[in-house]
């Protein structure tokens, strides 16, 4: 030990120790005073993972890894989800048959469908005129999937997406959301339109006034919001949104600005368009349901998070999706792979009369939000949202600043104001979850465990770290082979 | 000096000074190192204030105060402001007359009108059919007033107020606001309806497209609106204003959430009760204008003001109001009585082509909305709002804790999410404004100083200290005579 070395060892030893705690445990055995910093190794210290990341994230792979994010940010940044119109699904959704139901999350068949997904199956047995009451819609359903007489698939392979269940029957009307950016092509995504609250098909509902809802919007309220949208043209969501941003709305769980804001826009057309009763019988729907742009604001992000599929070399989230049962991911250079694990049960508040044993696993489309930077990772927009889910205003701040760590940029026309207008975090770098330890947080509505029931509370959800260390595991053997 | 003071003092001397500068000068001349800290003695340090704010904070003359000030507060907030109808201002503000023009802040003649108020009154005159040009008219003005043929007095002395000029003459719509609550006996405030940006009467705007418009908003949106309102019933605007303020809203200078809130509201009466032309040309005027709602915003506070008038012993504010050249305020204990001095340079951000030098002093009843705890003092909960006047989202925050100081207390349904849903602060009590040297802060649009121009920018201003130190003498006589 040198002069110098023995001066600055004068005192008693402090040791502040970032890094494994056994490591430390050493140094304390030789009288030193040890102060443990919150430290978790990347990738959990799991050696077989550090590894995969260490390849991908450091030298020319690393490089090009970086590169290819950079170019997906901006392709994602790019497009210019635009509402262009309403369609049937069987008539606009690619691949539609009458013969299929779509469903939220990775695939999956009735035998392993959590209770309101098949609450949600048998309400579009229903719905379709396949069968005639719940009963026989039930064995109906498992019938036509053991005979492949209805094939299920996922939403997301057919460029649409639902919350909750999220099961698109082939009469249901759906938003026609439009890239109408010079790269995006003309990419198309789609969304049923919301119920509202209470009893809902995407909760698993099926009563006959959830299917008197649904026949209302198919048969009314659908053609007057068409021809609507047809007179006054294409709506810029990614505008929309920004302002929604700017009014207390975070684009999952909180869409009453924006609601109000589209109310306002497409009031006008609906009364130049459509006679008075259905008039007003659309804007009074619309008004009843602060969740009316949920069905929005998934299909902009959808549109997004196309536009960054294909990009070689990117390691950038591309879709995060809850099926009740399994949660699955997929990512830009690898398009169409799922990555999949257990969907996790919901951290929230429940409505009175319910609890936590009443809640089912985690479920639904609307981790797109995410996926694109706002719900969960817009929260700070949004301090209101916490009455609903729990926590408080600086929370909300809090969540916004760590998915900023774990994603590649900030979005530059969604401006947080109480972040001082900064950007929300935007495009979840898979290699970023598994180094820093952080997982995305979802913002989400909880449906009750058993069909027919419905909505029970709200709160945060994360994804299972078995989607990020299958994804990192694929990820890095393509990138170092 | 004692041991254990000598003791205290071993090492060099450091003090930090609260208090008057001339006393830290001494100690400095000792040698010690003296920092001055921030500070302004109560009054501003001048003795005949000094003297009369002890009166009225200390003994029993401070507690009879600091009680009525608890009583007037509850009674602001007891208050339940609802939209009732839409009215003819000479058929429904009481003592309205055709001989009379009403005019925003205190009462003042044509001789000391400010530029955008003589212009105002230019269109007043047009739009009543007494003078066939501006030229005319403004000769007719004069003529008026001198003569006494046309009288001049404050929206306020008729339970109105009126943004910027605040003209109302006797055939313009007004909203009629009423309080529902069982001690509101039925109170009733009034203001026209908003006209948008650009050329308008309330900036001193009178050409043709200001006329026209007025006379649209005369002859077919006010009818349009009375009907939807009568049809839809009473609409609570205490509970709209909680959620305008969750969403980014601060009630002044931006109404763009209760805006929407207000047209989603209102849409579908629209529908049923007006042809279809008129409520889709309604509709669309008011989704063309985000400030719509300030017309509302303004009588609410009103309302919720005139509850507290009359209160014996009460310092409490209850009304701030400039006509352009003076800026006035009342006190509850001293109803109708006004405190005066001149009114103030804005400090603020200029629209593309003007400056300073362009800009009228600080004009309009809209300071009404501070005096009720909204616009600047609600500055946390519409952080968007620094784009437009200056400033960041930290100076926001800031802004509502500072005129925390200054009021008696927080509303119990009005809660800001960046605060942890505090509150915003109601009640400016004149002698805090005194003791602690800090005046209210009115978040403000900028008139150009010449008739017939308009809007040049927005920013931030404070009212004189004129008005308060006139009416701590006049309250502090009052309470100790």
């Amino acid at each position: 030990m040198t002069a110098a070395a023995k001066s600055l060892l004068g005192g008693p030893v402090e040791i502040v120790h970032l890094g494994l705690a056994s490591v430390a445990a050493a140094a304390g055995a030789t009288g030193a005073r040890v102060t443990l910093a919150d430290f978790t190794p990347p990738a959990g210290g799991d050696p077989a993972r550090m590894a995969q990341l260490a390849g991908v994230l450091s030298g020319p792979p690393g490089l090009a890894v970086d590169e290819a994010n950079s170019r997906t940010l901006a392709r994602i940044l790019a497009s210019r989800p635009h509402l262009v119109g309403v369609g049937i699904a069987r008539d606009v959704i690619p691949g539609m048959t009458d013969g299929l139901f779509l469903h939220a999350g990775p695939p999956i068949g009735w035998d392993r469908m959590c209770g309101p997904m098949r609450g949600a199956v048998i309400g579009g047995v229903l719905l379709e005129g396949l069968a005639p009451d719940a009963a026989a819609a039930a064995a109906a359903a498992e019938q036509y999937a053991a005979s492949g007489s209805v094939a299920f698939d996922p939403c997301h392979h057919h460029h649409a997406v639902g919350p909750m269940a999220g099961v698109i029957t082939p009469s249901m009307p759906v938003w026609i959301i439009e890239d109408r950016s010079d790269a995006g092509a003309g990419t198309r995504t789609f969304c049923t339109l919301n119920e509202g609250l209470g009893k809902v098909l995407r909760y698993g509902a099926y009563s006959d006034e959830v299917l008197q809802r649904l026949r209302f919007i198919a048969g009314e309220l659908a053609p007057v919001l068409a021809a609507a949208v047809a007179a006054l043209g294409p709506i810029d969501l990614r505008l929309l949104m920004a302002q929604a941003l700017q009014m207390g709305d975070e684009g999952h769980n909180r869409n009453r600005a924006a609601t109000s804001l589209l109310i306002r826009m497409l009031a006008p057309a609906i009364v130049r368009t459509a006679d008075r009763d259905r008039a007003a019988r659309a804007i009074e729907f619309m008004a009843g349901n602060d969740h009316f742009f949920l069905n929005l604001s998934m299909p902009m992000a959808k549109c997004m998070l196309l536009a960054a599929e294909g990009e070689p070399h990117s390691s950038l989230v591309t879709v995060m999706a809850r099926n009740g049962t399994d949660f699955g991911i997929q990512v830009a250079s690898m398009p169409g792979r799922w990555f999949v694990g257990p969907a996790q049960a919901v951290r929230g508040l429940y409505f009175p009369g319910y609890a936590a044993a009443d809640a089912n696993p985690d479920i639904g489309d609307s981790a797109i939000t995410e996926t694109a930077g706002i719900g969960g990772f817009a929260m700070a927009a949004a301090p209101a949202i916490v009455q609903f889910i729990g926590g408080d205003a600086a929370d909300a701040l809090a969540t916004t600043e760590r998915m900023g760590r774990i994603t590649a940029g900030r979005h530059d026309v969604w401006a947080v104001p109480a972040l001082g207008f900064a950007g929300t975090p935007v495009g979840i770098d898979l290699r970023a979850v598994e180094e820093l330890n952080v997982l995305p947080v979802i913002n989400t509505g909880i449906a009750h465990r058993t069909a027919g029931i419905g909505q029970v509370g709200a709160g945060l959800v994360h994804p299972p770290w078995e989607c990020f260390h299958a994804a990192l595991a694929a990820f890095a053997q393509k990138e170092l082979s």
